[in-house]
């Protein structure tokens, strides 16, 4: 597209039956605030500038719409006078003068780039002003679009509507695209002669047919245009958020046995014949490559994972984990900030924070980095074909040279050589008939106990 | 309501097709026996009294249903003839004379307080029987409610149903409310001439018309009086109970992002901007505080959560984890009957068992309180600000005082003072070259074993 | 049925949207591959022999065929030239003569035997072609059944039909029955004079009524005939599967809280009376017996569990673990190969890998069987009634007397005798006020780090 184009989101909506201490449109979707969701679709959309205009916490919703679009205005609706209202809080940016300007809602995440595409090509064929309208199961309660010879001529509130046109449809979603060049002439001839006395952005259809524009409506799917007032709203939004993303990674390849319980972040990837199975959770930051295997209940987040892994069942990757080719992490594992190198295997009962291990090294069942001291984190570091054996605590900082050998059931605490075995535990000793002593004595101590 | 009431509750019904040792009374929906839902709705909705008609297994209903309502008075129906026949079982109760009489069944456990409470009204407003009805989407195979001029005809057997009655889709729940004052003069006019020689409840509608009383309908949502003959049924009753209690506490300011992976049980309580991540389990007598965050994978079950906590992934806080405010409970870590400080850590692979944990402590990954010698179990006491080192083992009875500090891989057994460190463990010794060895022996000792 | 009868399994199709490395026949449901679930249901349906029609990576698919079937004839179909044209690739079990061929798919595995069942019986009264059809909610795109006076007269394709014709939901599955007898005949007269220039089994219709058979259609469940073109659809066979396979399991008598989130394979089996809690995975080779708990957040593959045994929650269940009566396995657990004893408890924490439990045996948290030296695996016998101290490493090959104790933190290296005590680690020694020495060792040691 050749046209200017500015995008408008109002985030300054603070959503009191969310009750919560925080504006909803901080609340997340996919793990990311919904008023970012819409940042990033309509920067996806192809506008030149997308500006906030927020109200309560405005600078935490800013700094949450920071990531997807960094150059981002902020304006403040300092009054709640109505949705025309909160447009013209960014007067400053649409006098600016664009071709195409968009307003959007930051508490509407589904709305998609191709729906806000087919808006603009309708201001590109001549609308002044084209709402996106969608197809209600049961209008009641929606404004309704009233058309005629394709061209949108009212927007009727339902409580002005007569019987046929309470029969309508085709509803108003509230998003819409305006003639960038006359928005602002429209946006000002908005009254506020009504029961609130606010000023609301619906009329700018009869204010702009009054000046001579033309309206149109562009459909959008009703799932698109969904709202968010309530936490039950919110977690609805997220399942459809959910459905769409896991149908699109699983017609590139992906496959996921039970795709319903498996629950991605905005920015999940995963490359194809990669099996995922049931119950698995990844936060943001995640890559898994492709041919790789994600075993039931893992949660994965912040993590890299090469071809040919395999993550659980009941493994946690945490952020700065990495898997290279053929690595296995294992159930009742969890990796943080850990390199697990080409043909490693974590499989059992292990923590590794802050590590390195090598190439082929075994990592033996309930082996834990101690990379913690109460105040600072040190580095382990393992090598290549090293052999940690189990119940191992191996104090960092230290290093485990290649080909190593750790007996199982040590301390650690200084660095072992390559191909040298390191043994740091107590002796074993038999004591005959002792177990019988023990068991008597503690049952007479129950004895007591209950006397 | 200054009107008396007693709450009759038939649960007699043994369920053969659910194929199982114990009676279908005893099978339980969010954690708790179906009849015992009953008895605590009928409870809630203001009767009197409550009393249980029991067959088979009549002790154990009785105890299953006594947490609710203490005072609870049991009937034994010894033969099986009929509705009519097991409301009678409790005659001596329904003489007392109440004004209002309420019939229910223990395997109808979704029926609500505010649909009794209709049923009573009507009670109030000079019906004799009041009928709870449903509208059927295929009514096919109940009993039809005929109404004329807002009054209840009559009930039609699906077989004496006319086409035009057929076509009704306005049904006969079997729950009733009867004028309490007339109940006995029904129920003993109700005869058994029927194909079973069963006397049937509903016979009651005739018999009290025809005795110049008065019948009328109040309606049900379908969901409300579903019964359960078979577990598939079981399980339909519990994703009826688990989506309305979740939309409850989603309307209070709970979020949760996937709320069909979120299992509550009866007495769940959880306050709000609290965040539930996917696939959490509550069993019994939970206590989950505002702005905490559940994590994915958590099992928990009797325990309390203070404001600022997080627990998960993959935890496990059992009956008498009690964490206090800001406390961390990790990955594969596992609380019993333990005291979780302020603040204090407890974040991998631990297992925290009759122990108390003072404010701020850290508890290093792979912690284990060796609470249990086979015999009898002790307890564990950790100070304030103390530091776990990871692997530890602390044999109980055994304490760690404030600011305390013991090794990685330590076995604790006698009580370590404020401030002090606690080592116990082996020292390491590097064996030059001996891993080369190991790998060399281990590998002839391979091919032996194949040859 | 004393028909003789051949089955065509067609599994050449390869399957491009399927977006994967391997052909679309290997996809699984329910842990077995899909063509593998036909080979089954055929056999089940009690056909005589049952071939398969191979193309790509044909040698894996009757590999993966092998097992429910174990003699499985193959042929290649070497170029793609249409279903009639795949049918003709067994040609020679075709000449053999068999009363009965049946023409599956080996991407539609949710046909049942049942319906293949009356396929055949309508082969027996005299059909010599019947088509299993189904009513389509939208029948756009599929081919049209047309019957009168019910016989079969037609498949009309979507482009070569009337308004009237297209009108009908009543559509072609693609799966059939022949009279075999007559088969070589008909299916040898099928022509490829189309846009394709492929030879269509749909034609057989044509060519048998053209040579004076009888064709007609008995019905499946649109479910049944849903084939797979994408990992999308796979997962939708998936769910029906699981759907289908979960009720089957209730009304047997095994409770599911929450049906939707348990996971079976194609071969498990669960007792009644047996409870599974949400979130719980079985992989193939699973056996559970009556009046056992599965909790949740379970995954269990190639095990079988004794009766009043309790599993879970966060328990793993390998290859080879056997659970005996009222044996115990725990949160974070994972047993592989290992035997575990009546009433023996493994209930935190632990790793037992080629080991047997005695009865009664204690195995305390945080326990791990050492059977892996980097090279060879040893297995551990532990005793009946013996104790494992927490956070013990047993080193295998090693063996615990009956009766014999652990103490906690140990590592055996050595056999322990019977009733015997055995500890293995360091002498505890406490530091008076050197905790306050390592935590200013430490914050000096940040400040440096940062400065």
């Amino acid at each position: 597209m050749s046209r200017s184009a500015l995008a408008i989101v109002l985030a300054a909506g603070d959503g009191t039956r969310m009750k919560s201490d925080k504006t909803k449109m901080l609340h997340e979707v996919a793990g990311r605030a919904m008023a970012a969701h819409v940042v990033d679709t309509v920067a996806r959309s192809g506008v030149n500038e997308t500006v906030l205009v927020v109200g309560r916490d405005g600078d935490k919703v800013a700094a949450a719409c920071a990531a997807p679009q960094k150059a981002l205005r902020t304006f403040e609706q300092t009054e709640r006078l109505g949705t025309a209202h909160a447009v013209l809080a960014a007067r400053e940016a649409i006098a600016a003068g664009f071709d195409d300007l968009i307003v959007t809602y930051g508490d509407t995440p589904l709305i998609t780039a191709e729906t806000l595409g087919r808006a603009r090509s309708a201001l590109a064929e001549g609308s002044d002003v084209v709402v996106i309208g969608f197809e209600a199961g049961d209008p009641t309660g929606y404004g309704r679009l009233l058309v005629r010879d394709g061209a949108l001529t009212a927007i009727r509130e339902e409580k002005d509507a007569s019987a046929d046109e309470r029969a309508v449809r085709l509803c108003n979603s509230g998003l819409m695209a305006l003639n960038g060049r006359r928005a602002l002439a429209f946006l000002d001839a908005i009254g506020n002669d009504n029961a609130k006395g606010e000023f609301y952005l619906t009329d700018v259809v009869e204010v702009a047919l009054a000046k001579g524009g033309k309206a149109s409506v562009v459909m959008a799917e009703p799932d698109e245009v969904l709202g968010c007032n309530n936490r039950a709203e919110l977690a609805e939004l997220e399942r459809i958020w959910q459905a769409r993303r896991r149908r699109e990674l699983m017609l590139e390849g992906v496959t996921m046995i039970a795709p319903e319980t498996v629950f991605l972040s905005y920015d999940t990837e995963i490359g194809p014949d990669t099996v995922i199975e049931p119950n698995v959770w990844f936060g943001p930051g995640v890559r898994i490559a492709a041919n790789v295997t994600i075993h039931a209940f893992s949660h994965i987040e912040g993590a890299s994972v090469a071809s040919g892994s395999q993550v659980g069942p009941f493994a946690r990757l945490r952020p700065g984990a990495v898997l290279h080719d053929d690595a296995k992490v294992g159930n009742f594992c969890e990796v943080k900030n850990g390199d697990i190198g080409v043909g490693a295997k974590v499989n059992h009962l292990s923590y590794i924070g802050d590590a390195s291990i090598g190439a082929k090294a075994n990592i033996g069942a309930g082996t834990i980095t101690c990379n913690y001291d109460g105040v600072n984190k040190a580095r382990t570091t393992i090598g290549d074909n090293a052999f940690i054996g189990s119940n191992s605590a191996l104090v960092a900082p230290v290093a485990i040279g290649n080909g190593a050998y750790v007996g199982s059931g040590s301390v650690i605490t200084t660095d072992v050589p390559d191909n040298a075995l390191a043994i740091a535990r107590g002796r074993q000793e038999n004591r005959e008939g002792r177990a019988e002593l023990i068991r008597a004595r503690a049952i007479k101590a129950a004895k007591q106990s209950k006397s």
